[in-house]
């Protein structure tokens, strides 16, 4: 069945099936607007804020169809927005899905899609309780909106990094470019693991919450353009520099494998490849956070950006 | 200057500049997500829910690039999303706005569509507070998301409808559709009132606040693909049927001139036309709602639909 016979409230229908609401107060998929009770009932619970972000995936810019199953494409629209959440320390509560599809497409996609995008909804607790679903004369376009929340006033934001602060990342860098450049290249089957990290990336839920409680982290962020240019956000919404040693970025050994393999450069793939959906986050050096991490440098008063071990002027992805 | 020279963070930056967060503790755009806090501080204020629903517009589908201004566009793309605020009797707060543009795209394009979009937002309290804005190979995308509140458990939903419950919508009907057909056409200038009504809907945000206060009124929604169509949707999700007397459909002037010169059947725009982002809901008779409205009919419990006064089974717009 395609997209034409299933009809929108058809599709409607099968994603509300696959999908449920945590709590019966709740109203998800089949009203005009989902309803999440978030204040509590009683002044005895702690007030929270929410937490809301969104992204759109275009076909042709952001994915190719022959280059991504609908599986992967799933999971990855939820996971660069659930990511979002993590990146403010946030955790996870709801998703609204709009995607917009061409009329010829099988119903075989959709339900694959779905079963990625719910794969790891499911995992990090952020329920699908709403969203839209349209025709589009060609190309897909997928927008996710999620919502998460935090203890009130907790936030990490990008605005808060210090002189004097240790910059740090979660994981290794550069792998999902890697993976990128394999498939560019024809070569998808090449190392898995960096086509993993391309095609469903881990949002770092766990490790964003860890680092929350503790009051040494101050900005956050995630990896989503390539530290080179992400950096730049917290710089310049904090008001201060940083002086970054590239020789600490961390490199997985499959990237190094790679590298040494092809000749590439793993410094430059680590710095604006971009897709790592890692945290960065800057601290205080007498904080110690209970998660891997790498510290790559240091925060400075002076706000410029230096990056010694390499001589490029790193740059993430340009959206224009 | 085009969307290429001006880049993704100058839009970005460019938009921020248009808007602004409505109290400090707020974190709007600027940041990995916006930060809202909604429970209250203290037990003292009363319990609210928070509404959230999601819209997304496509090129091609949805809307020309030479029958819509980018202020129209700008103005109908928050417009039907605050609709759904009003549809539930809920007070929109904040709106998220992700958009895939064309590189070849006018800078003063996304200006003007900026300015009708933070024109009726602003209009109705909803600050704009994020997004995500992206490269398009070709098609504009348009997706906003919208978040409202109302007291706890008071939303109005399509699941309330009862055996008994008078049917009634607010303002007329048909005129959005008439104008379209008039636009397609290629007679754009022939009736402003009509052409309006399509290009720049007014959401019923204050007609859905008042109802929201009447506990004699039971399941609400807002008429965007047509009455004919959208009833179905209380009908199925309450498990009741209606009786519609389409003699009682409300016309305007305009729309029964107009459709006398050119002979067109102003009961099958008001029924199938859609896009009139008028309130349609269901209440006790003994109700008596302080704002302009008419009765078009009366659930029922045997759950079909009768359209008398008509012999067609109208049909609203099918999205594929």
């Amino acid at each position: 069945m395609k997209m034409q016979q299933l009809g929108e409230f058809g599709l409607i229908d099968r994603i509300r099936k696959m999908t449920s609401v945590p709590d019966p107060s709740w109203v998800g998929i089949g009203d005009d607007c989902a309803v999440i009770p978030l204040s509590p009932e009683t002044g005895g619970a702690p007030a929270s804020d929410l937490l809301v972000s969104t992204d759109m995936l275009v076909e042709g810019t952001h994915f190719l169809m022959e280059d991504i199953s609908p599986r992967q494409l799933g999971w990855k629209s939820a996971a660069v927005n659930i990511s979002d959440i993590a990146a403010m320390g946030g955790k996870p509560i709801a998703t609204f899905l709009s995607l917009a599809l061409p009329k010829t497409l099988p119903e075989q996609w959709m339900q694959e899609f779905m079963e990625g995008y719910n794969g790891i909804s499911e995992k990090y607790g952020a329920a699908l309780l709403g969203g839209d679903t349209t025709c589009s004369p060609d190309r897909i376009c997928i927008n996710v909106t999620v919502l998460g929340t935090c203890p009130r006033g907790k936030a990490k934001l990008r605005s808060a990094a210090r002189s004097g602060d240790l910059v740090c990342v979660t994981g290794t860098l550069g792998d999902s470019a890697a993976g990128l450049k394999l498939i560019l290249s024809g070569l998808k089957g090449a190392a898995p693991r960096l086509m993993d990290r391309h095609y469903t990336p881990t949002p770092r839920v766990e490790e964003g919450l860890a680092l929350s409680c503790l009051p040494g982290v101050h900005a956050m962020m995630d990896i989503s353009d390539g530290v080179g240019s992400d950096l730049r956000h917290i710089l310049d919404e904090s008001g201060v520099g940083a002086r970054i040693d590239t020789g600490k970025l961390p490199i997985s050994k499959e990237l190094q494998a790679l590298c040494s393999e092809k000749g590439w450069d793993p410094k430059e793939l680590a710095l604006s490849g971009g897709e790592d959906y890692e945290l960065l986050f800057t601290m205080d050096p007498q904080e110690t956070p209970d998660i891997p991490y790498t510290v790559i440098g240091e925060i400075t008063a002076n706000p410029t950006v230096t990056w010694e071990g390499g001589s490029r002027d790193y740059m993430g992805y340009k959206h224009f």
